[in-house]
Order: structure tokens, then sequence, then C-alpha cells
């Protein structure tokens, strides 16, 4: 299996975060996680902290050969439209991430417009969160 | 591992309702793949269309020496305080699923009043849903 | 035709009620009223101040050989989605019937979650709304 | 019984209109229906579709010799503050009637400004809505 | 002083209405009133229920030679964004008159889209609103 | 006729506020011109900037031997509960007035919550609002 | 004088539920209190977790001998339609009690449906919000 | 081509409007740019204050012989759910246009009830509107 | 024990307001009866219809050597910010208490800023409310 | 005439985006459309898919020598104050078009902070909004 | 450059306040602190918890030699129409302070209705907000 | 002290921009009148009109020796989730300042997503809003 692992503003400063909220894990940290936990899959990373280079890279995607994304937009994923209309345009599998559960935070995050537009969403177990989303793309994959 | 998977309204109907919606499993289904799954966790099972049935039986989770719990509390989810309140006792480790993506279903459907005082939330990948849960109670567990 | 007749809370009160808001009859009044109104039909009566045996009483109708139901769920039908969600699957004709306008009263009971999923909706003729339901089933089944 | 049932704007074309949500018979289908099952009724029948007319079609109710008025307002129901006011005028029994499910389609049309001043609704029944909506007179003229 | 007294909806119905609102004189009371108090004065009226009447009688005032307009339009104020974009090409002191204090009734009716465009508004006082109104006019002319 | 005017926060600054908005002259001016218009009438003046005097100054209102009262609580009209309280003791007729059209400035000024509790209101007519008060108060005292 | 204490879900659990919120009395604790606070009295319990059971201990009232009712429903206080209707029937004095501070809590928590239809209530004293609750009792059975 | 070109209320006024907001011509000016534009076109013009009576040319398209149909409903495009219902009827192309932005006037103009039942809108361009929607009328005949 | 009790605006009203909704007791018979029931105790009263010196009343109690204080602000409960901060500051304990159950009137009375900060709040019972309020005190300070 | 074609985010993905949302065509065919269509003037086109870049582009049109500009600002049309301030500064005139009927679509959609500032929208018309949208600059500059 | 340093209520209670909110130091030390930094400025202070007062104080000031004023209105801010009136009234340079920042508190304090018509606001920064404010008046004056 | 100063989208068009709303001078400018004003710091600037380089931007402070950063974000302080997930990482003093006053303009400009997470705000003083910002900046360091 083939996949992309997206992350979004902010999520490059993991660790760095309040460990409180975010687990004192890095970005490297989760990569390095899903790499050792599914040694057999190619997985690839990108992050960004620009709204149009995050929609430029799921547009990339339909002409990938990818099995599927995992997607963790962080404060775009409750403003984005721009976003949510190119994850319109994937015809893989997307699992929406969060570190921590957004309806136990400020309302704001309670809504996702991303998320609505993918297969499923896993919210709050931290790093496990990745990991759990790699588990739900083989079964989407497999259908 | 002993867990309990606790089911709200309407869920013992699976399978006869629209499968477009929920997938045709149903639920006694979804229970053996648990079973299948996980061959060496103890897990139990309790489904109720009750609202105080259910906050009953999460009130007995005090007394009893489960290690975790999986949710799901159909349409309670979006309108029970007094599970909520419930839940809010247990200090189990506990996880929400939903078998549909409540976040492309009705707005109404969009909050989780129960969902807010678990642990984390899994949305959106049918019966897998379940699976992943009690993946993700094994990692809340291991803390 | 063989129905079914489903009262929610408080209705088994009618009669002790304020009569000028509902009537001075009874319950049992109104169940006799619509047998002596239709004595060929087979009609049975199931009144439940629960909100999950309203549940379970109504999806005991897709294994039953009834021809239609009518529903009066009190105040239920303002706020249960759960008592919605287990309407969605019955694939009987549904008439839901209220004593009073629900447009008339309090703003909350102009809504109502679980009309919305019934074939149609009378609303404000007393017991008379009942036999209405009947004559609006009549017709529906015909179809 | 002397009857006068009111028809509002668009429902002149019924028939026309796309039958999956009003059925395929025409406005005069239903005169025809109503004349032809309660022969012994004197029905007279008023379509418009000019707010202005409607109500002064109501005010004349005042001076005429009927016992009692279905009414279909269509679009009028959910926005006419004047035809509100001309119905709480009159002093016979008013019935509101809707071919569809007023709580079944756009959330603008669940709140009827006009019928919360008549004494009863009957809504989703297609043509049949009219037949009850009579029977549902003669019930309020016997008080 | 050349005037059009100017009145919507139902109000031709006066008198015949619930005399606690209203008072118990007709239309055609107010209108003696108003010649009766004002003789030196030639003041004609206009009343319709539609809406567009409304409109058009706004219209003509543009070409006559009145010196000022009492304008009454009943449910319509509250509603009509035809009738205040008719107003405000209207170059002539416009006074609002309601018979009742619109601020004591129902919510909808506190805020008027057509008096907002009027110069002042008088409301409550009965058939004496229009009285005041005349006098109002008398000083907004003089200016 | 013995009359109270009473006026509320900023109305002792007439005149030398923006006279686009609330004409040029002074609240003195005012009070004048209600002496020179009504000289019969008994008139007397209370102003105040200070929400609790406004309200002991109502409260007086039931052992006075005045005949009616004219109040304008300029920015209290749209926030102050207490004066409201204060309004409904007074068996008195009341009249509201406003120099300026309230239902032509902000919208927060469209509500007046003394207003609601008053007989009548009379806005937009500069100093004349408070003439056509009095005149309003001849009527209601004659009732 | 003969009284019914009547507590809603998650009461059964207090003293074991986090004492800074709710003081770490159980609810046999309270009872007690009752009984000896109150010792001439004649006293009955009833807890439930199910709103349905709720509505249907509240009917028997009627039937009863009772002089007044305690309640504390919980979080069905602020959900129920229900319980709020079958409240409406009672004619004895009911006094609504909480054991913290409606007012200073979650935003959902300030309104209180079955409150609403309550003689009074006393919030925010822990297991004294039930003495004083009493004490209220005494004084509505006098009058 | 065959064309109507329908107006709603207030623009017979038009050019005795503020030019500002509207330009300077009339009626009579855009309807003779229109036949000097597309000569070749049958161009037919109805303009009405009534909402009723544009409720009724709406419903003789079914009839006639028309390729489309240009429409501005002026105030009503925000508030009339009849119009709306009549146009969904029609089985032509429609394109609403208006004279100037509705995007940048008063927030109650934002919405348009009719123009989203619409093909499409074309609003800000003065009386160029309704030549760019005689433009758009042309390709959407085409397909 | 040393107590304040605490009223707002119109409270001095007290039995020549309506006595269907407050009681027919003066202000000051609900003091002679806390005298009277509390004969041990010290007790002083304020009252003021200014908002600023009931702020100021508040302020002086943090130099008081008082046990605690008993409030109802009457109208500015709903409104005050200054007086919701200036209670914050004190560490005394605080019952608020309100004549009538604030939670069965206007909907704006529902929400107490005033209520939030104190300990407890006791609405519904009449003059015993302010009795109650004592006894709670009494418990408070035991604390 | 010399213009610039901005086109905002997922623009690029036209043609394999769901055709029947937004038709079959590629942006580059659209380009090819405008170019065929108008020969004889000099059009550029920018696409981007970054907010900012795009704000930029807007702001480099001061110092060019441009006649005008069409915008599509994709998802940002709705979200972006940034691009909104840009185009306040932009002297030419601006039209901005829709591909679909913005208004016939989800409701977020409705609203579009940009074309507030712009001179006139073109929305519904698939690629042609771009041709009508190049014919209504030719009037705007010809004013 | 002579100033008023107008402060509202409660800011007399400084000090005595959470320090963690306000800073320790008392409205004293504010007044110290504001006279040694600018030792050649003529600087008067005045606090009052009265809305009224300060709605004086303001009207004062047309009438002052003053050049400038720094106001701190503490809970009048988000809530006082009268103040906000008599502000408008002054012509002097007006600096809004805030001691905490009003962005980063209760959603209530977010708005200040009185900063609405101040020429600029400080906020959040303790006691320097006043010294800040007096530098922000220096260059308003000397425009 | 060595200082960063952010600012966002559009403040490069500074000057070119309505002189009325924001001042005539330069970002240029206003950047020549910090180092002229504090000849003694080192102050940095960066500005950029992309959201996601904003971002990055805040996210190097944490590895710079800078001892605070004034912010402009300009549109983006209203929208930007991404932004203020970045400063809450920054642990230097931050003070947010604007040109303009946010709360005497259009509604969404008063409330700030990144001011919430800054120490204070300064916003209306034109250019000296920065100068401020500063002084603001040195007071927080000395802490």
């Amino acid at each position: 299996m083939k996949l992309l692992v997206l992350n979004g503003p902010n999520l490059n400063m993991l660790g760095r975060r309040d460990p409180e909220q975010y687990g004192s894990e890095t970005l490297e940290d989760i990569e390095q996680l899903l790499v050792d936990t599914f040694p057999r899959y190619e997985i690839s990373f990108f992050q960004s902290n620009l709204e149009g280079e995050l929609v430029e890279e799921i547009q990339s995607l339909t002409d990938s050969n990818r099995d599927g994304v995992i997607v963790n937009f962080g404060g775009y994923s409750h403003t984005s439209v721009a976003i949510r209309d190119a994850l319109e345009l994937v015809e893989l599998p997307i699992v929406e991430v969060h570190l921590s559960n957004i309806h136990a935070r400020e309302e704001f995050r309670e809504q996702t417009l991303t998320g609505a537009v993918a297969d499923g969403i896993i919210t709050g177990f931290g790093n496990q969160s990745y990991v759990l989303g790699v588990h739900a793309l083989e079964k989407l994959v497999e259908k």
C-alpha cells in the first residue's frame, strides 16, 4: 500500500508545543512511528503551513499512484473551503486525523469542513490517531 | 484486556436498516467480528434502547473490573445530558465510535455531547469503527 | 386493516389534564372511539412513557403484519432523535397525530422531529385527530 | 354544510408540477373529488395567486353563510402576516391543508403563520388532505 | 393642505375586529373623524389589501400635488421590501401610524420595514394615531 | 391637566449635539415650547442622567396628582429593565417620545423596552414629538 | 406533612462523583439528613435514571395523598419536555432543587424546562438545597 | 429567439429613482436598448407591482412558445416564496438580473430566493445587466 | 450572625406592585419578617434604585464585619456587568433571592448575571425566599 | 482593451472535476475561448491556489496598464478578508464570475465577501460566465 | 497638556481585586504613576461607580479647557448606550484603556460600545495601559 | 532590545490605500519612524501576504534571540486559526497593533482571533500604534 500523510499548519512544531494538549513527540517521531509500525508500506509525508500548498499537494494526488491519504489540516480544518473543494476531487480513500479530541475543545473546533468530505475521522488519540488512520485506510482500500 | 461494548438505540436493528448508510451487517456480526479479531480479550456487550438503562450500565462500570469501554449511543449522542453526566464519572478509557461519518450527515449530528467527554472518537468506517476502537483502547490502557 | 396506535408520554393522563387544552376524554375513550368507528379493523394500542420502550415497539413493527401505524409521541415528538431513527426503519404507512394544534402553542412545539419522517401529520382536532388519522391510513394503504 | 375551499398561489398549476412532490392530479381533479365524495354538501372554490385577493376572500367570509373553510395558501402560508391577520377575524372553523408534508421539506416551510390561527392542520396526504379536511370540518361544525 | 391617507390589508375590517386590540370604530369612522377634525384640509383616502396596489398608489404620489401622506400598512409594514422601495421614491413628508402599540405585541411586529423610511411613526393611540399623524404632517410641511 | 415631562441621559445636552440628527434646539427650548403651546396646563420637567433617579421619579408618580407623563429615556430606552419595571407600576397614561426616528438608525435602537409598557410611542418629529405627545395624553386622559 | 423526594439520573452516584462540584455525601446521606431534620414528616424517596419512570412517578402523585414534592431531575431538567408536561398535571406544591448553582456552570444548564413549571427553585447549596426545599414546601402548603 | 422580459415592483419608476443607485434611464429606455441591440429577436415585456400578477405571468410561460426569460423581481426577489414556487415550474432557461450589485447593499438583499431557482444571475451592471442577460440566454438556449 | 440584605430597583415599591406577581407585602414587611424570624441575628438593610450605589454598598462589604449577604437586584440581575464585577470581589457567602420564579416569566429574566457569581439562588417563594436565604447563609457560614 | 483574468484555488483542476457541477472544459479551454472570442483584446491569465499570491497579483494591478479584471476566487470568495481588502485598492473595473450559480448550492456559498467590492457579479453560466464578464467589462470601461 | 482620567465602576477597588487578573496596584498608584511619569502635564482624575455621574462628567468636558481624556469604564464599556451617546458629543481626543486584554476574557467583554466612539483603544498592559494612553493622547493632540 | 515587527496582507500597500482610513504614510515610513524613534533597539521587519509565511515567521521566533514582537495581521486577524495556533507557541511578549480602530468599523473586524492570544492590543492611532506598541513591549520585557 502506498500512502501519503499530509499535515497542515503548526504540526511541524509538534513536541515544542504544550505537551498536555498534544503530547511530547515531534512530527518526525510520528512519521518514524508510522514507518516502524507499517514497514511494508510505502509512506510519504508532506507538511506545509500554506493553505495553497496543501491544495496543490491534494491536487497532485489525482495523478499519483497512491492508495490512500491521511490528512490533518490543523487550523485549516475548520476554515478552509479551498481545501475542502480540493479534497472533493480526490477519488482515493481519505482519513482525517486529529491529535486531540476536537469535540472537547473550543466550540469553533467542533465543526470540520474538511472532515465532512473525508471517509472517516479519528480524533483524540495523540500520535496513535495516525496509526489508527492507517489501519482504517487498510480496510477502506480492501473494499 | 476486559472490555465493554455499549450500544444505544436502534443499533439492534443494524442490517435491517438502509445498507447504503450503515452497511449490511447486523449487530451480532459486529460482535462476532470483535470476538474473532481479538480472541484473547474478554469482551462483553450491552445494547439498550432506553436512555436510563444506558445510564445505569455506565454507572455499573465504576464497580466492574473492566479496562475500557467502547460506546456508540446512536441518537442519544446528540441529545443526552444524562448519559454525558454518567460518562464523566467513569475513570476508565472511553472510545466513542460511529458507523457513519457524523460530520457528513444532518447538521444536528455534528455535535456529540457524549463524545466530548470520551478520550477520542472514531467515526465513518462502518463496522471497522469498532475494531479501530479496540485498537485505540489498547493504547489508552497502556498509558 | 390491522393497525397499531402508539401513544407517548403523559397521554395515559388524558382527561385528567387541563381540558381546555386537550379535551376531557381519556385515552381509553379515544381507543373506544376508534374501535367503535372502525369496527371491522383490528386495532391494537400501546402507550408508554419511556422513550426506549417506544423505540422498541416501533422496531417490532418490522416483524409484525400490521398495515399501518398511528403515532402520537407527545413531548418526545420535539426532542427524540432515537425515535426518529427507529421510525425511519419502518416501511409501513405512518400518520402522526396531535390533539392540539402544535403550531398554535409554544415555539418549541412547532418542529416535529418524528413527524418529519412520517407520511403526514394531523394536528389540532382533539380525539378526532385519531379518527382522521385512520382515514388517512386507509388511503395510504390503498396506494 | 356549506363550505369554501380556498387555494393560494401556484395551486392552479397542480398536475403540471413535479408529480413526485405533489401528485399528478390537477386542482380541478381535487375539486371534483370533493364534490363526488361529499355530494350533499354545498362546496364552493376559490383560487388566487394574489395575496390581497385571498385576504379579501377571507374577509367576505364574515358576511357569508358558510359553515367552515378549507385553506391551502401554498407559499403564503410561511410569509403572509396579512392573511394571518385576516384569518383571525373569521369565526368559522378553519382547517389548513397541505398536499406534501411541510415538516419533511425545506426548513422555511416548517413554520406556518396561517396554520397557527387555524383550528387544525392536515399535511402530507396529497389530494386526500382535502378530503380529510372536510371530515375534520364536519366534526368542528358539530361542536 | 392636501393629504392622502393610505391604509393596508384588513384595515377595511376595523370595527368588526377584536375591539380590545383595535377599538370599535370602523375605518369610515376614522375617515370621518379626520374630515371633521381638519375641515379645511383636502383629505383623500385609499385602502387596499393588495401589496402591489399599495405600491402603485405610492408611486402615483410623485405626480400628484399632495402635501403629505399618512400610511398604515398593517401586516405589510413588517414584511414588504416592495412597499419600502416605493416609499423611498416619495419626496413628500410621510407619517406612519398604527392603531395599537407595535412594541407591545408579538415580537415580529416590533420591526417596521416601511416605518424606517418614513419621517416618523405614531403608534398605540387608536384612531387618535391618525389625528396625531395629521398634526405631525402639518409641522413637517411647514419646514 | 397636570403633566410631568421626564427626560433621560444626554437630553440636557440638546442643541450642542449634532443638529442634523436631533435639531438645534436645547431642552429648555423644548420645555418653553410646551409651556407656550399649552398655557393652561401645569407642566413640570425632570431630567436626569442617572438610571436610578429616573426610577425614583417614576415611583414618585404614584403618589402625585399628575394626569399623565411624557417620557424620553434616551439610551436607557433600549437597555433598562429597571425603568421598565418602574413604569409598569404607574397607572397614569404614559407616552414615550423620541426626537429622531428610532427605526431609521442603528439596529439596537429599534427595540424599546420602556416603550413596550407605555400607551403609545411618537418617534421622529424632533421637538414636535413632545407637542404631539401632549396631544396624545389629552385624548388618553379623556377616556 | 407527607412528602415525596424525587431524584433523577446519576444522583444515585452522589459521593462517588467529583466532590468539588457536588460535595462528598451520598444520596443516602441526603435522605438520612432529611429524615433527621424533619422527624415528624413522612418522607418517601424515589430515584430513577429513566425519564419515563420519572414521568410515571410524577403521574402517580395525582392519586397519592402527598402534600408536596421536592424534585431534582439532574440532566433531564434541561432537556425533558415529557417530564415538564407531567409536572404540569400535578396540583401539589413543587420545589425544584439543585446541588450546584446551575447559573454558574455550562450555559446549557442555565435553562430549566422543569423548574419553569415548579413553584420555586433552590440551587447551589449542596445537600442543604434539599433541607431548604422542605422548608419552602412547609410555607407553600400553609397557603 | 423569442424572449420575455419580466420586471417586478418599482422598476416602472426607473429614472425617477435615485440615479446614483440605479442609473438615470427609464424602464422604457432599457426596453428600447434591448430591442435595438437584438433587432432579430422577438422580445416582449411585462412589468407588474403585484406579486400575484407576476406569478400568473410566470405560469403562462408554460403554454407560450418563448425560448427563455429574463427576470428582475426587485424587492420580491428576497421575500417571495410564491414567485419561487412558480419559477420552479418553468422549464425554459431563466436569467435573473439586477441593476445594482445586490451583494454590495443591505444585508437582506444578499439572498435571492428567486435567483436560487434560475439558471444564473447577473447583478451590478445597470441596464447592461439586461443586455448581458440576453447574451446569457443565447448560450443557454443553444445547449 | 451579622447580615446585610441588599435590595435593588423597585423593591421599595413592593406591596404597591401587582400582588398576583409579587405578593402584597411591602419591603418593610419583609424586613420585619426577617427580624422576627431571626431575633438573635444582627440584620441591616439597604435598598437603592441606583446601580452605582449598589456597587458601592457591595464594595463596602469587604471592610465590614458582616458574615454574609442576601441580594435581590431586581432588574439589574439580568443586565449589570458592573454589579457582577463588584460581587466577585466579595469573599463572604452570597445568596441571591427572587420573589417570583425567574424561570417562569419572560425569557430575558431567566439568565442572572449576578446570580452566576453568588453561592446559590432561591427563586419563587415570595417573601419566604428571604427567610430561606438566611437559612442558606447559616449553613454557608458554618462551613 | 487589456485584461487580466484571475482564477483562484482548484480552478486549475477544471475538467477533471465533477462535470455535472462545473462543465467538462478545462481552464485552458476557457482561456482559449476568451482569446478566440475577443481576438483584438490583450488578455493575460493568472491562476493560483495561494491566497497570498492572489493578494499580490491584485496589488500589482495598480501599477499595470490593464483596463479591467475578471476574477473567480473559488473557495476564497466566501472566506478571504485579505483578498477583499486588496481588491478595494484596485481602481479598475472588476467583474466577479462563477461557473455555477452560487445561490443554488450550499448556504455558505451564497455570501461573497469579494464580490461585494466588485462592480458586478455573473454566476451560473459555466464558461460563458467568463465571456459575459468580458462583455460587462467592455461597458464598464466605456463609462 | 491638560488631561482628565475617567474611571468607572469597581476601579476604585483595584489592588484589592484578584491580582492575577488586574495587577496588585491601587487606583491611587496608577494616578501617582501618571503624575510621576508626566510631571509637566496637568492631570485630573475622576472615578465613579454611577453610570449617570460618568455621563455628567463627560458632558462637563465640552465646557472645560482639557486637551484630551483617558477613559476606562469597566463593566459599563460593554453595556452603556448612555455613556456612548455622551462620548459622541465630546470633540476632544479620547483614548479608552483597559487593564486586562478584553479580547482574552469572557465573550461579552469583547465588544466595547464606548470604545467604538473613542479615537483608539489600548488593552491588556496593566497600569501601563494608562501610560500608553497618555502617550497616544500626545500624538492625537499634536494633529 | 531586539524586536520583530510582523505585518500581514496589504500592509505593503499602505500609503496607496485610502488615506482617510489608514493615513498617507507607507509601510517604509512606519519602519523608518520606528528606527528613528528607537535608535538603540535592533528592529527587524517582515511583511507577507501569505498566511502560511506568517505562520512560519512566527514559528522561527522560538529559535531567535528576539525580546518581543509587534504584530499586525490585517485581514487575517479576524479569520486565521492557523496564525493563532502559531502565536500560542511563542513565549515572547506579543503586542498586536492596528492602524484604525477595529471597534469602529465593520462588525466582523471587532473580534480578533490573534489578539486574543497576544499580551495586549493597541488599535486606532495610525502609525503611532506601532510606536506605542514598542513602548508597551518595553514594559512587558521589563517584567
